[in-house]
Formats: C-alpha cells, sequence, structure tokens
C-alpha cells in the first residue's frame, strides 16, 4: 500500500480526530475527510479484546481493504509508569508508519484535547519526533451534545460554566456548585451516590440531568437523579447541574 | 414552495444547528443534511446591513432558488425589554413558516446551547407554542477549535475548566484563574487589559493564548498576549489559560 508515495521519502502526516459524542452523523466534514485519505487509522482500546467506541462510531467510513487498522492498547491503570510505557510504545508503532510516508489518524470520541487519551501520545511524538506535521480536528464533545439531547440550555449571556471529571475533593466540588451556573460533572459513575448527597444538601437534585452515551443507539436521559442512587452505572456518562 | 406538504396540515419542525466555529468542514454530516432538507433558513444577524457569521460559514450549502432565507436581526442591545421584543417578533416569523408546514432551521456558530442567540428563541417558541417539535444539533465550539488550532490540549486527566464570559468581577476572575487548570474567557475583547493585569500579577501571562476567528480565514493566534495590551480586539475572539 501506499508505494507509490514512498519515492518521495515523505514522512505522513499525524491527525488526531474528534469522532463526536456517538452518533455517526455528528463526525464533522473535515473529520470524515481525513478518515478517509488516511492510510492507517489508529484505534484505541482499553482491552486487547474490548471493542473500541470512537471506531464503532465511524466504522462504516474506513475501508479495510484500502486502509490499516492499528489497534492500541491503552489499560485502564492508575500506575503513571506503566502507562507511559504504554503511550511510549504506542507512539513507535505510529512513527513506524509515519517514516513510512503513511498519514496516521488517531480516533478520539468527542473532542481529541478535552480529557482524550490523545493528548498523551501527542506531547510524546511532539517532543520524541518535531519533525512530524501533526493537526487536530475538533469534534464535538459529550458536553454540548448532552446539553442539546437533554433540551437543557447549557449556558448564556453571562453564565459561568465549570467542567470538572468526578475524582474532586467534595469540597472542590461544593464550590463550584455555589458559584458556578451550569456544571458538568464528567466520569460521575464512580462517584455518584457522593455527588447525589451533595446535590441534596444544596438543594439542586431538581437542576441536574444525567446523561449515558449521549446521541447513541443505547442513549439514556434520567432527569429524575434520585432513582439513580445504588446503581452501577456507565463509565461514559455524565451529569450536567444547569442551576 | 413545499405546497406539496400543505394538505397534510403537518407544523414543520424547527432546528437549532451550530454550524462550527468558522471553517465551514466543521460543520457535521447532520448540521450539513438538515441545512439541505430545511425549506427556511433562519439567519441571525446583529443589524439589517450586517453581514451573518454564521451565514458566511455554510452559504457554499444553502441554495436560494429553493430555500427561503429569513434574516432575523437580534441587536447587541442591554435593555432587556426591548431584547425580548426582538426575540418575540423573531419567534412570530418562525412560527407563522413552522404552521405553514415548513421545517425551518436556526443557524448558530458554535453550539446552539453554549452561548447563543438561539437559546432564547428556544425558550419563547417552546413556551408559546409547545406543539412544534424543535432539534437541536449540536456543533463544534470555538473552545474546542480554539485549543486545536494553537496546539494546546485543553484539558486532560484530572484537570478542571472553567468558562467565563468577559463580564465576570475581578475577584471571581481571580479565583477561576487560582482554582481550576484551564480557563477560558470568552469575549475577552473588552476588557482584555484588565484581564492582562490580573494575568500578570498572578504570574499566568506567559500560560495564555489568544484566539480571535478560529479556523476562519481570517485566523489570529497570539502567543506573546502583551503585544495586545491597548489594542482594538474582534468581538469573536477569546482566551486560553493553560496552566
Amino acid at each position: 500500500m501506499e508505494n507509490d508515495l514512498r519515492s518521495e521519502s515523505r514522512v505522513g502526516r499525524f491527525y488526531g480526530v474528534g469522532v463526536g459524542p456517538g452518533d455517526p452523523e455528528l463526525l464533522t466534514l473535515k473529520g470524515a475527510r481525513v478518515l478517509r485519505e488516511c492510510s492507517v487509522v489508529v484505534v484505541p482500546k482499553k482491552g486487547s479484546h474490548d471493542a473500541s467506541y470512537a471506531y464503532s462510531i465511524v466504522r462504516d467510513l474506513i475501508d479495510t481493504g484500502r486502509q490499516e487498522l492499528l489497534d492500541l492498547v491503552f489499560p485502564m491503570k492508575k500506575d503513571l509508569d506503566q502507562l507511559v510505557s504504554y503511550w511510549e510504545e504506542a507512539v513507535d508503532e505510529i512513527h513506524r508508519r509515519l517514516i513510512d510516508g503513511k498519514d496516521c489518524v488517531f480516533l478520539t470520541e468527542g473532542d481529541p484535547f478535552f480529557y482524550g487519551t490523545f493528548i498523551y501520545i501527542y506531547r510524546i511524538l511532539r517532543e520524541r519526533h518535531p519533525e512530524v506535521e501533526m493537526e487536530v480536528v475538533p469534534g464535538v464533545t459529550s458536553l454540548n451534545a448532552s446539553a442539546a439531547r437533554s433540551c437543557l440550555p447549557l449556558v448564556n449571556g453571562d453564565d459561568r460554566l465549570a467542567v470538572l471529571p468526578a475524582t474532586y475533593e467534595g469540597e472542590s466540588l461544593r464550590k463550584a456548585l455555589q458559584e458556578f451556573d451550569a456544571v458538568v460533572l464528567l466520569k460521575v459513575n464512580s462517584v455518584f451516590d457522593k455527588v447525589l448527597d451533595l446535590l441534596e444538601e444544596l438543594g439542586l437534585a431538581e437542576k441536574a440531568v444525567f446523561v449515558k452515551k449521549c446521541t447513541a443507539h443505547d442513549e439514556e436521559i434520567v432527569r429524575d437523579v434520585r432513582s439513580l442512587r445504588g446503581k452501577k452505572l456507565d463509565y461514559l456518562s455524565l451529569l450536567i447541574v444547569r442551576k
């Protein structure tokens, strides 16, 4: 594949493409074009036997007869040294294809620079191989898509927005809920009951909407967030608190 | 136009479509489809002689022979009563077409529920005409696009993000800059010098990037934000402060 380009000894371009929150139609026109044009599609996975959510969104656009799928495993580990070794190995795999003249596109759900594994790969690649041209194609985030799907105008006028991942201290979450007009809690599944306690205490439980896998075929929108107490929740879920 | 649908006496659907930050290719596939399918395209403008930025992004997709362009003026006024009268008049104009069976799409730069005039129209229409089916098609925000274009990974891991419009008190801005890993200041043009003073005081001036009309043909990215002191800045500009 791509042998006709080799003679130019051109280094391939590296793209990070945000494929959006779940609905294949929420990919951008540019994302769709870049996906078609690259000869290598990098597919991040949590485990070697897991399916990739990002890939599931764009699978119909990819021609596996013409394009290489490069599966890369990024386990959900807490140990930073171990994670770094996975990232570095991933960068080596990608770089081998780039110096072969192949354009590579790394798939990320949502937006590449918005809580994506892509960020780590981008940083290591830029540091080790600064000669590689990189481009990030932004995408629709689950944040914006969740507001749209739950009919909840997120911010307007002078409103202030805070976005927090789930690993916050109780006190900083309390302050954000008190001081901001809209607060979005990402990856809320692991701490949901504690968050609900705080919402009850602040009188905000009725201002919250829970959204799971926004715009995907198995999307769930729950307005009575109290009904979720004690339940096992999906990793791809968030909570919007709109005062 | 659309007379063939009248006999069903179907009420048209109302769409809000986020057309993205400026590059026409950053529209979503769904946004492009909805734009083609609607017989009325609602174009918000600041003044009757002004061009619409959102329209300029998608003009090549619109067939003015087949689709009606409905220009609506939303002046930049501070007086709420006056603004409400503009919004209500706009809702009347749109509703007249909806009851005529015409699907209408309201263009918004970025995302419809992220600081858009669309929010006011949506709320009034929902209140007055709850029978109208509405759908919001989310878009790529200038926030995500600016991070992509300025090669600045916005948030990852446990990072916390605050988004503030420019009309904040000094103290709340100071707190946000101290407590959050990334702060995005929208519409920063009117208060830029004051913000710069605060960034200098907090030692953050070198962590800031200024982005004007992100991904548009006249985009500007300024990393030496000190060079902007005293200058007249564009309304469609923002500042990312990334610690």
